[in-house]
């Protein structure tokens, strides 16, 4: 896994660097929130959706700029979902990526308005003049927003709000993490074949591959809140089992969700198969998520 | 002024049709956040920027359903302001639009997303396939995110919030709102002009009044703050003096207050002589800012 932990490694620094020019601090006392959203967005986390960007990007003959600028969107959205999923008024937690939560290092008011300009900023940064035909920026600007929004990870967060009150079944676990996880990495995944005009076949495998990849990565959370490693996560675990949320684990028990894990990496390889050799990176993700500690 | 409310109930009609179709109640229990969304966003408030938007668009010859796509867009973005706004985090509102806040109807977590999902929806409805050409609707999409996002209304809110704990000079107050409240209506009357290819000096005359009545919007909803009436205009008032805020009354004086806003009302007619008769209803919706009693 050299490779790949290599590169996870070039797409955060890319996206760092994307990130700061992307939010230069202004002059005044409202540079503040400028400040709030750097906080969160530059340096955390494994920036795993963007190098799913950069590598289909790669793969599939995307201009690294373009890929770059969709990479930048699609993590300022997923920084915006991080900062106000972590409020008070929501999952209230007080440490993320092995630091203090926006609201904790700022205020609930900054952390709120902080996300709100990111998911905002990441419409800028896909609207501006690039390498792409402005037909073609529309179609991610509008894959983004349904994504993200009622339809997507917001719908999502929804329902997730409403199983911390209500038990959940199997159905309505899986809508929840397809629209809560899953949506973003599938942004991930098909935004470059949008952008690099793509076929339907190429599509249709990219889809069965990012959806495999998104329940997998839910499975795998709940399983690591109940084994996990608090000090590798950087969050606090077990919050499932003390709310008694309805999970994939506490649904299908422990160990019938580790084969269903095994079984969506399996069927995530099968669709990697059409790109041959190519996808060996994108094969190594799978694989990555299917045995991460954190 | 009879024309003028014709108008802004034909913009109020016009708009409500079009947030119920762009907001159709889904299947399942997360239809609690749609519900959330088209409680703030449907039959609320004057629609003053749609009838912005619907007013200079038919000056310009711009088609109808175009100029209703960008006041969708607009007022969603409108609306999510005013949820987010209302938090208990930020100016901690029970009341608005003479009905209770959306996070005391629904609760906290609902209106966060409820807000978000709108901002989000925004930008779905601008991308949209329509008469607008690609490069057109990319253009709005970066226009509407620059006054929307941390340049613009959040960072003016940023200001407003820090002016709750320190003094700001007029010079700061002035910023403040040009930003949080003028950034939009900036939207509203430029917008429709990048949709029908307006020239240079077009553009000019209604970005001149747009800053004139923007800024008389907000001076004038100073003094309402103190002189209004709470059954009338929908919330709670006396909160700036309560909470020793600075605001143009409290650097300028009533009186002075009323004669800046005087004057921008002046300014704002100079500024449509450009169009003569053509421009009438913008110069009643001038007159009614500057004559507002909600």
């Amino acid at each position: 896994m050299k490779q790949l932990k290599d590169k996870l490694i070039e797409a955060r620094t890319l996206l760092d660097a994307s990130f700061d020019k992307k939010m230069t601090l202004p002059e005044g006392k409202e540079k503040r929130l400028v400040e709030a959203m750097r906080y969160s967005a530059i340096g955390g986390g494994k920036a795993f959706r963007a190098f799913l960007v950069l590598t289909v990007g790669e793969m599939l003959g995307l201009k690294k700029e373009s890929a770059l600028q969709i990479a930048t969107a699609l993590e300022m959205v997923h920084t915006f979902s991080l900062i106000h999923d972590d409020l008070p008024a929501m999952d209230n937690d007080t440490m993320r990526r092995g630091k203090p939560t926006n609201h904790i290092q700022f205020d609930e008011a900054t952390a709120i308005l902080a996300g709100d300009s990111l998911v905002i900023n990441a419409f800028e940064v896909l609207s501006e003049e690039n390498n792409l035909a402005p037909e073609i920026r529309c179609q991610l600007i509008h894959f983004l927003a349904q994504m993200a929004g009622k339809e997507g990870m917001c719908g999502g967060q929804m329902l997730d709000l409403i199983g911390e009150k209500e038990t959940l079944n199997l159905e309505e676990i899986t809508r929840l993490q397809t629209k809560k996880t899953g949506a973003l990495l599938r942004f991930a995944v098909l935004a470059p074949a949008i952008a690099s005009h793509a076929d339907e076949s190429t599509k249709e495998a990219l889809e069965k591959y990012a959806d495999c990849i998104g329940l997998m990565f839910q499975i795998t959370d709940d399983i690591l809140d109940i084994e996990g490693d608090e000090k590798l996560m950087g969050k606090t675990l077990g919050k499932d089992k003390l709310e008694t949320k309805s999970t994939f684990v506490s649904l299908m028990g422990l160990e019938e969700a580790r084969q269903k894990a095994h079984q969506l990496g399996k069927e995530a390889k099968e669709a990697l198969s059409f790109f041959g050799e190519k996808a060996d990176l994108l094969l190594e993700a799978s694989d990555f998520i299917l045995e991460r500690k954190n």
